[in-house]
């Protein structure tokens, strides 16, 4: 039996409360909370006691998207399960949902065993699967009710990436309808990639081949055209859609107009839409492709209507997209052409800081905060409420977050294996202290504490969100 | 010192969550929960055990909109504060928000404490108030930084009843830009009573005075266009904007345009525009004059676009509006012009099942049902977190509602003090079985239990919905 | 030289003018117009004098979408170009823009040779061609600039039937950029044919295989989807887009939306739309099949919307899309499989009298039934000022027509060379007396005086809607 | 009887024709034109002959919004009957409306004899008038049916100006309901004035009296509330609704909503919106006061909207609200008091001009500058077809207008009466050659030629943009 622990006098956050309350924790799960100032929480007692005075309580970071050693072009990312679950708990993430992905004419099952043996005894924290689509056809389609029944309720397609993993709208629409019927989530790539590839080709025929015309060919417009388009093929199979990484003002107008006649349709965004743009891809000296990720950056004037989105609940979730490439020797495969450059930015690390400095500045509150990296994540995806909450019950997937801390991102000092930050001397206000992973300490007052193989699988429910 | 209660192994709902926990209430607050099958709440001794197997744990109700003793018309709304908080109680109502009328010509004050002279020592149950402005010039707006010091932090205007209430678009702007500089939230009744005078006299004078031309005269597009005129109004002023008693879906579209650029604007409401409309207005024999009020009864086809804009946040509280006159002698008044006829109708005991409803009807979740009728109402008035939830800390206002029980809606079976139901017959499926009033059972197990006086006058903050 | 005509006494309306004047007709041409009550038209002689006392004098139809003599899954559409255009003749229309094919594989000149020949020395009244792309590559996209050059300026591209005629959204990207260099039009079939494929497979296998699963199957969605997509790609491309027989409100919502930014985005709808319904399309004894075309027939109240889109030119071309086949033998080859129906339904003599019959039932005005008939038409594809006016130097493409005659259309009575009529037996208000094309009477006083070979071939100049 | 005239070889442009044609003038009116290369032409003799080779021939302008000696704050518009149409005729437009005032406590048709009384005799065109109702009452109500009879067919309203224009909603809806019974157009000076004078108060309290401060409390939102307003009140009563002066994007984007309706509902703006901004009310040294009017200048990125307005119809008419203060001795009453500045600008002389820049700069098209500044609102006003086109019948109110000449705009040159010019310095591309007042010449080869006492006063008939 794991060690009891009581965690004192910090203010408990979810996405909707905030409390002065002690939390008791015992096995792996949270199993009471009072009032920090009552005989009841002072009566407790605990083999450890965690002084969280002054700091926040908060669930452990749920990150939904995440492509841990994904294959891409003939090369790797560059974290394995391993480093990259690890940077998640430096980060305060216990929870990230990984992309297996099934190989074309292979059957989904072989993908998703792969995926099982690159991250089995390798992850620091819980981990998930979504499965990536790549052939659509009778066979896929009756294995989607196989892989919801073991837990991996969410399938991911492409609009875009034609000959690679693109679905067309007769595919799209099968498996939409195979997901309303099974309970499986559909996530969309949302880019109109039959049309940017003629402007890929047209672009590097005249020579735009440096790494801001990878943002310039991928058009806002032919993002939120593929959103439109994803929405409305939803509509007619009778299936809810979440549509991943949304980077353009007029995509989120499309998901706001789906919105607002009470669809069931969702949206992601990224902290890099929030906080980078169109001119870290225009950096010199091939330095832009650090920022190639698709959807691409957008001009910073996109970036509002994202918080906007957030605000208003027309987007519902930050994830990371984590998917890290080295400059040297990976993203430089691209130079003299963007298209190569391996699509992908590492960013496990950073989500709970950053959104936190988007309340610093603002743009969300700290309920808000929870809500969008924990709470919503989890119901999203079938974790709840194991994951994305403090409640009596759930999983002790805790984090002592200190508000004022200040720290600064770096390449030098981040736990992710990637030879720059794509955040590279941003000031923070806050940070992570102490992160439980079902009870265990995995990042103990700012050291490590954790140990491959402590992450478990998690087997998903369908989706939470919709009722 | 009062006695400790446990409440043992029911569903505990809040607005963000469904736990199977015990809760431990120690003098008048929340002290703790803990998971029901946990040794540390096996451990909880207490003076009262109240079993909640197979019942859900809730957040007593938050009516933010009453009319207790309401004078109108030369009559007064029949239910007192005594026997209107009774009643709210019997329908899982603990705290309800009244609204003090200033007198023309008079200050806030005199009315304010005229109210407090009607309600103090009379309430079962906790209430507060929001101050209705009569006159808006230099001395009542002077006066409304006083009231935000001492906890009515909210005020009524009227774009309707020219001649009463009604404010101009000039003192609408001023009060808003009091408001914004002193926190009040500016409630407003969105109808353009100019326009419909005109409409009301033209009706008259041709012969339609049945009930049902109050309906008619009170156009859907008046309501929308002074939805529209004050939200532009806000945004002139700055100011966040609350619409109560939405019933047009025109309305509610202005509403959802506004979120939609993500303007601090709420609408607000009323179970009678979820479930009655304009054929109720028709009932034959003057029956019609039980279902006045203003706004009014709307064609059915309008319901689904306000069960919508509850599900999709564009409409954020559910309030009764309860204002009941008497069929006979009240109603009765406006026999031969519809003009005369007393606006309003009983409602305050029947929201909380009425909205259950909406759940087991699958228009909303349970979480959303606690959300729009207790979380919701009180962050938005100011009254978080001692009310709208349960957690370590609040006040301990919870329902134990048995989800399965079956009900039938009747005048005599009703505890509010007016002679009809508008809902008379209808089946419903929960109800109420005990509630707590500040740790206090005020109806215990379908017994009244409480008493006059036990409710206590709520200071409250300012909203608390904007951050 | 041609005789001297003077038409008196009539009301001439074009789409701005309504003027009582006489028209006077030397060769070819309109030369002069003069008040009818004037010494300067009383002053004039001819060889022949047509007395338009109580009737309208207009200009001739320009119907730009007809499909003579079409391959269609095997079968050809019923009207040759001579039959064809002796029936436009007898309707009022003295132009037609016929659409050539390019084989797949084939050069578009081949096409366009093999349609010359077809319409060559054959037709009653003038006629031009746009082109169908059934490939496109880089050899088709050049061919597109020399075809614009010989009066071929507008290229119609398909969202649907694929492995026919559909482009995918790459090539129609292409062909829109092309078209935005050398001035060709994009027409759009706009129908999301991959998805709907996969609806049609569906229904079918489950046994749904009438004529009214040809509408269920092809939703109103698929074509909005498909007109939205279809703006964004010309966005992209920099391109105007003319989008062909609009039936969906859904798609006219897309079309208005495109509009209100100011983009050069327009829509043509067909009679069948505005006076037909999914009610045909369920005639029992497969009657229903009479009424096969894509896009499909819409619910009755999809109607409103198209014709209030022709009143605020959100429309702005009504054309046929005659492509007739006869029910015995050619519609039959669909019984126990909707999607073998040939689809198209014939019109090309319907079109002026069903508008006229919209301006008697207070759809449109006079001025506008000539606009949406006749000169927009005549702008929208290069034939302006010879077509679609009456002003001086304007082709004499004259109607006479009466507005007060009955006529009831039947098949019995009707010139197209087709065995049913979509309208058999509604009653028209208005007639066509007589009819001139380029001065020659092809219809004197409702006889058939026109020869085939008479209509000679226009070359048109581009898009003269845009400026 | 009045010489012959006969202009040649000019391009006529009409809203709809640009036709290369001679037109036959007879008495007041063309009686003929006839293609210039035909015999019919050739064989025309005259009285006179314009060479119009190489020039527009036009229709007279019709500027339906001017106020000549309008008294305003105890001083009058500068221009008199006399000098303000000469000025227009020197502008190129042929006929004005003009607003005749209803003084308060007073019949309709006092005001309107005093209207008869300072323009009769006076004028150099034609003219009209339209009534400005400043009592809404049964008596005015009635007045209205008999001023429409005898060709006063629209009438101005006012939801700015509280005290003096003022109408309330009441008031407003009556008047419409009125203007729906018989036929009188309803023109809405769109702001909300009660709010406005709120901030006015509040500005001029602060010490923000400059005249940039008049633009900025008369706020975008204030008139798009308006607008949006007096669409709905037009809605309720079933009437159509003309708004006056549209400055603001947020205006026109009200239109264009109500418009996509298919409501009848119709925008006017004003050169000085389409080419002036707050730059110029913000001119030092009180220049700005020469450029205060209401509703006020926008920020220069209005412009766009207006232009794309103007492109789309969401926008119908331009006129000039041409109320012209000296800058000395009347302007300069507001020195100290923004709102003390006399509220109108100078431009009948300037309007054709302005417009015609607008099509050399690319904004509208040849056709629609004749549209919008002469077809529409002649037919808007009830005008047509006497005036607003060239064709048999219509009035001989005529310009030959050269394309290609080159003017400065300077209050040295200009003919109004007025001491400055607001658009002081600016190039223009074409000129006003020669105009014809229903066939006589007033302005000949850019010489003066009219005369006091040529123009006449127009009956109007009812709108006839409705059909």
């Amino acid at each position: 039996m794991m060690p009891r622990t009581v965690i004192r006098g910090g203010l408990v956050i979810t996405a909707a409360e905030e409390t002065h309350a002690d939390v008791l924790v015992e096995d792996e799960r949270v199993v009471a909370l009072a009032a920090s100032d009552s005989d009841v929480a002072r009566g407790w007692t605990a083999d450890r006691t965690i002084d969280a005075t002054g700091k926040y309580v908060i669930p452990g970071g749920v990150d939904p998207h995440t492509h841990m050693e994904m294959p891409f072009g003939g090369t790797f990312a560059a974290d394995t399960f391993e480093t990259g679950t690890r940077a998640a708990a430096w980060g305060g993430t216990t929870t990230i949902v990984d992309f297996a992905i099934q190989t074309k004419g292979h059957a989904l099952r072989e993908g998703l065993d792969a995926w099982h043996l690159k991250s089995g005894g390798n992850c620091a924290i819980d981990y998930g699967f979504h499965m990536i689509l790549s052939d659509v056809d009778e066979g896929s389609l009756k294995e989607m009710d196989l892989l919801v029944d073991e837990g991996v309720t969410s399938f991911k397609l492409f609009m875009a990436y034609p000959g690679v993993f693109y679905s067309d709208d007769g595919q799209i629409l099968r498996a939409m309808q195979r997901g309303a019927a099974n309970g499986g989530l559909i996530m969309m790539h949302a880019e109109n990639g039959i049309a940017i590839d003629v402007l890929v080709e047209q672009a590097l025929a005249e020579g735009r081949t440096d790494p801001r015309y990878h943002g310039e060919v991928r058009k806002a417009l032919l993002e939120s055209e593929a959103t439109h388009r994803a929405i409305q093929l939803a509509r007619v199979a009778g299936a809810p859609l979440y549509v991943v990484h949304v980077s353009a003002e007029e995509a989120v107008a499309e998901l706001t107009q789906a919105r607002d006649k009470g669809l069931p349709v969702f949206g992601e965004t990224c902290p890099q839409y929030l906080f980078l743009s169109t001119d870290n891809l225009a950096e010199p000296d091939f330095e832009g492709a650090k920022y190639v990720c698709s959807t691409p950056l957008r001009p910073r004037e996109h970036q509002a209507a994202l918080w906007r989105g957030l605000r208003t609940n027309d987007l519902q979730v930050v994830s990371t997209d984590h998917c890290p490439f080295c400059f040297t020797g990976q993203k430089e495969m691209g130079r003299g052409d963007f298209s190569k450059i391996p699509n992908g930015m590492p960013g496990v690390e950073n989500r709970m800081d950053l959104l936190h400095q988007g309340v610093v500045d603002g743009h969300i509150t700290r309920r808000r905060w929870i809500e969008i990296a924990c709470a919503t994540p989890a119901r999203m995806f079938g974790l709840y409420p194991k994951k994305g909450t403090i409640a009596p019950g759930s999983d002790a997937d805790i984090v002592i977050y200190d508000p004022a801390a200040q720290q600064t991102i770096s390449a030098e000092t981040h736990h992710m294996n990637v030879d720059y930050s794509a955040y590279e001397g941003k000031q923070i206000t806050g940070q992570v202290e102490t992160v439980l992973s079902r009870g265990l300490p995995v990042i103990d007052g700012r050291a490590y504490t954790g140990r491959a193989g402590h992450g478990r699988y998690v087997r998903r429910s369908t989706c939470q969100y919709l009722t």
